[in-house]
């Protein structure tokens, strides 16, 4: 099967066409139109087998990651997402991982009412990159840059759980060797975590609703310590974190002690929360806007000035090795030829 | 160094940033206005070191191709190129490849007016995937479907080279091996040819001049059997080609035989010259259009009825066995780890 086939087989139908796009999969370029009023999103991510997955990951989860990277990116800056263009590297034709990546994706797209409007499929080592375009009106774009002195940090969800995710997945994490805990919270766990490792969810309502509200805004994918930083450095300030307060699943919980929860919390990937600044004014009106969009968000500390990053455990002061998570080569990438 | 690190030193500097560019390189998306009355052309293309470039390829020549391959797709709808985000897949961090890689990319942006909106660096073996946006009246979008019979069919430049270069590249064909031309000859021919491979000319000019004269278009990666044939596909027309007609260069007439130089002319890839077709009635008009755009063209067949591709010479059939180029491993990617 030949390129110009995979791309008809599995990636020309849509479920849903959008009125938007006049020229869609299997042209040149993709043809679309911008409503009036509204800015351009456009945001690229790639995952690499062996750096961003296991090789062994099944093709939907793939698939569900590889787009909620990217959705997620659209959410934190408050787009709506509209159309997406998949670069997909494949090292050998094998339909039936198409069949569930494609049908995994199409049934996405639908989801979340978008198009897939192009692409390109070669050969080479495993990789996906999607490049996810959306619309936001220019004046409400939530920036890593606006965050001031005295607002508040917020972040939606619980974090930790997908570097959690990873590690069972690497052997690392045992929750069927944790004590006191039945066999099915045991079970729960593991699967909880798992897939908050595989299929993240992108927070496009909480990014939408919030982004007249925030004062700046960013998707957590490498650990809160690393994420917080970009919010600082473009903004110019400082953070206090209470780590205390970071929200932390009850799976989490229960299959680690306290101190590696706040660990994973700070310092490992692919969590896909959004990070968020608020004037502490604001506080209400978050609440009103998040309650409704059925969005869980916690207060984990404020900007200050300086340029420090402050750790807080219980008004102490709080110390850690972790760093920014970095993906890195999970296990050697090798090419099947 | 990590990724953001990356980013920062070798992808944020836009010498000429644009007034449509909201917030480019650094945040989680980039945001971007796109002109009332415009539609916007998006396109996607991988490069895979191994399979669309030998690994040896200098940085500047996969900085130039990587970008070719986009702004070439966007000339063949007729879309004046704005903006391109990157994916950069690095097997390891190589400073002085990143320097030389980084510098092209800018230059060329600056040399085409556009800016690096975008990006995601990531660990895993070399690939390079850009996105380009572009501008295009949603009127005068030249597509693959608009062919009808008896128009002519064109193409830009000369069709061939790029495949004798990688032949070159391959040690599959030795220009200093050619009797009777003089060794400046020869020379002339390999650096002439490589550079075809190397670094194609995106036909931008000619497809935003052509937009309104002509009824379809395609850029030509796979050869000319092969992206004739989507024409036809999406046109529902036959097609008939004269293969003596086709625009073969001095230097590529001169290394191999006009049989040779057909074959490299229907089916070899990486030309990224236009094809496309008109009616009778415009080559008037298509002629002042290219002649002041200092392009070449050349008549090469017309479409006709029915769903065949006929190739002739000299008025008789014309056989060759010869199929669409497909991009295969040239060499085992073999990652360093």
């Amino acid at each position: 099967m030949k390129e110009f086939s995979i791309i008809e087989r599995f990636f020309t139908a849509q479920s849903q066409p959008r009125q938007d796009v006049i020229i869609g999969v299997g042209d040149d370029c993709a043809i679309t139109t911008v409503p009036t009023n509204q800015a351009l999103a456009t945001t690229t991510d790639t995952l690499v087998a062996g750096t961003h997955f296991l090789p062994d990951t099944r093709a939907s989860d793939v698939a569900h990651k590889a787009l909620a990277v990217n959705l997620s990116d659209l959410a934190a800056v408050g787009a709506v997402p509209a159309w997406i263009s998949l670069a997909l590297s494949l090292q050998e034709i094998d339909e039936d991982w198409l069949d569930e990546f494609s049908d995994t994706l199409a049934r996405l797209c639908e989801y979340y009412g978008i198009n897939l409007i192009g692409g390109d499929t070669t050969k080479g080592p495993l990789s996906i990159t999607i490049t996810a375009q959306g619309f936001v009106p220019p004046e409400s774009v939530a920036t890593r840059s606006g965050a001031n002195r005295g607002d508040l940090i917020y972040v939606t969800g619980t974090l930790g759980d997908a570097g959690a995710g990873l590690d069972i997945l690497l052997g690392k994490l045992d929750c069927y060797a944790v004590e006191g805990l039945s066999h099915q919270a045991q079970a729960s766990a593991e699967a909880f975590l798992q897939a908050r490792h595989h299929r993240p969810t992108p927070r496009l309502l909480a990014g939408t609703a919030l982004r007249r509200t925030i004062s700046s805004c960013i998707d957590i994918s490498d650990g809160l310590l690393g994420d917080i930083r970009h919010i600082m450095k473009a903004s110019q300030c400082g953070a206090l974190i209470n780590v205390d307060a970071l929200p932390i699943s009850t799976h989490l919980a229960n299959v680690v002690s306290a101190k590696q929860a706040i660990d994973y919390a700070l310092a490992s990937g692919d969590d896909y929360e959004l990070c968020f600044t608020l004037p502490e004014e604001n506080v209400s009106e978050l609440e009103t806007l998040l309650n409704s969009s059925g969005v869980n968000f916690t207060c984990v500390g404020q900007m200050v000035g300086g340029a420090e990053l402050t750790l807080m455990y219980q008004d102490s002061p709080y110390k850690t090795d972790s760093e920014a998570y970095e993906h890195q080569f999970m296990v050697p990438p090798i090419p099947k030829i």
